[in-house]
C-alpha cells in the first residue's frame, strides 16, 4: 500500500459502517463523514478519524468512497457547499457505491473531469450482514485506470467485482436491474406460497422445497423465509428504499422507451404497502398484498 | 425388489421415456404403454415390455405410473375404455408424476377407491436432461403407506422427495406454484436483460453476474441462459404446456379466491407469444415479449 | 298477434320479472316457471300462468324466453329432466336472454335442432330499472327468420334490438364485451376518483364534470355516481355475477388466443373485493380496490 | 369590455390557433406570441397582433393566456429571460390553460406572486374541433377574483366551465385524471373491439352498439371510430403527449402513495407504440397494443 493507503468513506449507514471496519482491518488509514455524527463512534473506535464535513475525509489526489441513500444525497456531498467535487484534486478517484441513476453518475463524472478528477461507479450487492463479512458483490463501470487503482480497497469488501464497461452508469442500470429481479422474485413467492396457503399448504414447507431446489440461491434462500413466515421487521431494506430503486428503474425503462409491467407491478405493491402504513417493512414486505388482496 | 418388482408405465414423452430407462436399470421389470407406439421403441431396446392399450401394462394389484400432456390425457389413460380403473384391482397404486390440476388428482382418486385402487400424487420438478440422470425432484402427496411402497421406485429417478401431506391434491398446487414461479423468473429476467441491452449493456454480462451471485439456482442459469442468448430452440418444454400449467394455477387462485397478477402477466405474455406464431419455442421465450414490447 | 301470442318465460329473477310484466301488458298470454315459486306471485297477479317445471311453460311449437343468471341454470333448464329441449316441438322457438359463453349458445343450438327446435341468442343490457320500463337493448344472433318471429316479443323489452349475425354465440361475446367494458369503467373511475380525494378534490365534482361532459353516458352517469359516493349497496348486480362474466370473457379470449390485460386488472379487483367479503356489494365495488389500496 | 378588452396569448398550436381566433371575433384586442413565427400568420390575418418575444404579449397588469405543449415550454415562457413573470405588473393575470403538474402550477403562482402578479390554472378538454367552434370544457382553479376575471375570455372558447376550487393544482389533476380516464377507455375498446374481431365480429357494429347505448359520449364515439377502423393517422393529439400527460398522473399518483395499475397499463401501451414506431399515430392508436398480443 503506498499512496492509495489512505481512503476517505462517506456515509456510514447500515451498509458503510461494516464496509468501513473491513477497509480499516485491511490496513487502510481512513477518514469518515457522516451526517449523523453518532454514526461514526464504532468506525472512531476502530481507528478511522473522523471528519466534521464531507471535504474533510479528502487526501489530496486520493480516493474517497461514498455509499448514500439515494441520489440527493450523493449530489449534495459531491456538489454541495462542502462537498468533495473540486476539492479532491488533480488525480483523486470518487468511487461511487451507492444506488442512483445512471444519469446521476454521468453527471457527477463530468463535474468531477472538469478540476482533474476522476469517478468509477461501483454499486454493491448484498445486505449488511454479506457487507460485514466482506462478501459483496460489486459492479464496476468507468475507466479501465481507475478500476485498477479501486481494486484493492473494493477486494476487502467484496467476493466478487464485475466489470461492465467503460459508460460509469452502466453499472447503476445493473444495480437496479438486479433490485428489481428481487423485487419480482419476493412478488413471485407472495403469490405462490399464498396459492399453497388459500390450498392448506404449509408456507414454509413450499418455500423449503423451492429454495433448496430449482431456485436454490441467496434471494429465494433469505427473502423466501421472511415470505414464508410473513414477518417482515426489523427491516434490511426499508420499502421506501425499494420503491426508490423501483422508480430509478422504471424512468430507466421510460428513457429507453421500454415497458416493464413486472416492475410497475412491484412499484403497486410497495406503494399499496406504504399506503397501509408499513414505512418499518423490509422491502421483502412487497409479497404481503398478494395476502391482503386474498382476504387474509 | 418383491411383489414390487413390476411396473407399469404410461406415457413415454420427453420426461416419461428416459425415467422409464432409469426404471429398468435399477431391476425393475416394466410394461410400458404410449398412445403414439413408436415412442416405445427404445424403451423395448432396454428390456421393456411394451402393451397395446393402458391397461394392458397393469400386474394385479401392482403398480403403474403415469407421466402424461394434461388433465384430459390422464382422464383418459385412467377412466377411459381401455383405462386401469378398476382394472388395476385391489391393493394397486396408481402413482401420478403428471402436472395436472389438484381436482382431477381428487377426483381420480376417489374413482380408483370405488375399487379398493389406490391414488398417488407425484408431480415432478426437472426437465429432460434431470431425467436422464435420475436427478429430478418429487413433490408427493397421498396416504402414508402409498408412499413408503412408492419410495422405490421414485427414487430411481429422483434426486429428492418431498412429502406434501395427505390430500392428494396439494402436491399438484406445489407443482403449479413451482411452474409459476419458473415463468415469472423468466418474466423478470426477460425485462431486466432488455433494459441493460436497452442501455448498451450486454445481456450475457447481466446474466453471469446475477446466476452466479443473487440468483444462483438452476432456473437463473438454465432458462437465464436462453433469455441471454434470445434463442427459445428447441423447445424443452413448449409454450402451449406452460400456457396449460398458468391456466391450470389461474384456477387454482379462482377456486379459492385470490388474485395473481403476476401470473395473470405471465399467462399474458404466453398467449401472445402463441398468437405471434411461436408454438414450436421453449417457454422460456414468454420473455420475448419485453423485447416485442420495446421494438426490438 | 297469432300463434305468437302465447309466450313461455323462464327466470324470474331482477330482471326477468320485470321484463315478464311487459310481456304481459303488451298482451301476451304467458306461462312462466323460476325455481323459487315465490318469484312468479307477481306475475301471476298480472295475469301470468305459473308452471311448476321449465317444461310446464310450453305451447307446442311456440315461443319459450329464458333469463337466467349462468350457464350451469341455462343448460338444466334446456337439457335437464324437465327441461324444454325435445319438448318444445318442431318449430318452436328458444329465444335465451343470459348473459352464457358462446360456447353454450352453440351448444343449446345444436341439441335443440335434433328436435327441429330452433335457438335464438337475445342477450341484454341493462339493469332492472331499464327492464322494468322496457328501455333494454337486446343483442340478437342466429337465424334471420327467428330474429324476424321474435322481433315483436322483444320490442316490448327493448328500445333497441341489434343485430350480429348468423353465429348464435356472437350476441354473447358482444354482451361479454360491453360487461368487460363496464368493469373497466368502473376501475377507470375508482381509480381517477380516488387520485383526486387524495389530492383534495371532491369525488362527486370530478364525475359530475365528466359524465356531464366527455363521458355522458348511462354507465359514466350510473355507475360513477355509485363510485363518487363509494356506495355499493344494495347490489343492482352483484360482484359474483360480474366475476361470472369477466371470467367468460376471458375464457372467449383465450380460445381465441388473445391476452386481455384489463379484462385481467378487472378480474384481481373483482376477486379481492369477494376475498374481503364484499359479496352482497354491487359489482362497480371493485372501484373500491383503487381506495384499498390506497390505505383509504 | 374594458380593461381586459386586450388579452395576451402565447403558444398557437393545433389548440391555440383557434382558439385565437375565437377570442378576436368575439372582439378583444389579441397580442400573439409563437416560438415557431410562421404559426402566427392565421391569427394575424384576423386582427391579432405578433410579438417577436413572450413578454411582448403583454399590457401592463392585463391579462395573459398560455396553451404550450409540456411543463417545460410553459416554464420557459414564464421565467425564462423574456417570459411574462415579473414583467406582466401588479394585478396582471396568468390563465394558464396548459397540461401540466400541479406542481408546476403551484411554483409558477409563488414566483407571479413575488411581483404582485396574479396566476389561474384553467386547462381545456376538448380537441382541436371542439376548441375551433368554442365548445371546449374548462376546469378552473384558483382565487375567486381572478376566476370572476377571466371569465368572459373563458366563456368565448368553452361550453362549460368547472370550477374545483382555490388550490391552483387541483385543475391541473382533475385533467390529468380525465385524460387518463381517455386512455383507459380506448384501452377497453382496444381490448373488446379486437375480442369481438377474433370472435368474427365486425368491430364497426360492436362500436355503433355501445357508442350509441350504455357508452353514447364523446369520447367512445370519436375515439372509439378511430379504433373500430384501426386508423390512427393523422393525430388530433400524438402519443408522445398521451404519455406525457400519463406520466404526470402517474407521477401525482406517486406522490400521494397511490397504485394505479390501469394508469400503468395505458402507458405501458403508448410505451410500446412508441418503440414500435407510431410516434406520429393518435394517442388512440394505444389500442393497437391489444391486436398486436393477439397477432393481427
Amino acid at each position: 500500500m503506498t499512496e492509495q493507503s489512505h481512503i476517505g468513506f462517506i456515509g456510514l449507514g447500515a451498509m458503510g459502517e461494516p464496509m468501513v471496519r473491513n477497509v480499516l482491518a485491511a490496513g487502510f488509514s481512513v477518514t469518515v463523514y457522516n451526517r449523523t455524527s453518532a454514526r461514526t463512534e464504532t468506525a472512531a473506535a476502530h481507528g478511522a478519524e473522523v471528519a466534521l464535513h464531507p471535504a474533510g475525509v479528502l487526501a489530496p489526489g486520493g480516493i474517497v468512497l461514498t455509499m448514500l441513500a439515494d441520489d440527493a444525497a450523493l449530489q449534495d456531498v459531491t456538489l454541495g457547499d462542502d462537498g468533495i467535487c473540486g476539492k479532491l484534486g488533480p488525480g483523486g478517484l470518487h468511487i461511487s457505491l451507492s444506488t442512483v441513476a445512471a444519469e446521476t453518475s454521468r453527471e457527477l463524472a463530468a463535474y468531477h473531469a472538469e478540476s482533474g478528477e476522476r469517478f468509477l461507479t461501483a454499486p454493491v450487492f448484498g445486505r449488511p450482514d454479506m457487507a460485514e463479512v466482506g462478501q459483496l458483490n460489486i459492479c464496476v463501470a468507468g475507466n479501465d485506470e481507475d478500476k485498477l487503482r479501486a481494486r484493492p480497497v473494493l477486494e476487502v469488501m467484496s467476493s466478487g467485482i464485475w466489470d461492465f464497461g467503460d459508460d460509469v452508469g452502466a453499472a447503476n442500470i445493473v444495480k437496479l436491474s438486479g433490485n428489481f429481479m428481487i423485487a419480482a422474485a419476493c412478488e413471485a413467492m407472495g403469490e405462490a406460497f399464498t396459492l399453497c396457503e388459500r390450498h392448506g399448504i404449509d408456507r414454509g414447507a413450499a418455500h423449503q422445497l423451492f429454495s433448496n431446489t430449482l431456485f436454490a440461491s441467496p434471494v429465494y434462500k433469505g427473502y423466501g423465509a421472511q415470505i414464508a413466515a410473513g414477518e417482515y421487521q426489523p427491516a434490511g431494506f426499508p420499502m421506501i428504499l425499494g420503491l426508490k430503486d423501483l422508480t430509478l428503474a422504471g424512468e430507466a425503462a421510460a428513457a429507453k422507451q421500454m415497458p416493464m409491467p413486472l416492475a410497475d407491478l412491484c412499484r403497486q405493491r410497495l406503494t399499496a404497502g406504504l399506503a397501509r402504513g408499513r414505512a418499518d417493512w423490509d422491502w421483502a414486505g412487497l409479497a404481503q398484498s398478494a395476502s391482503d388482496d386474498a382476504g387474509l
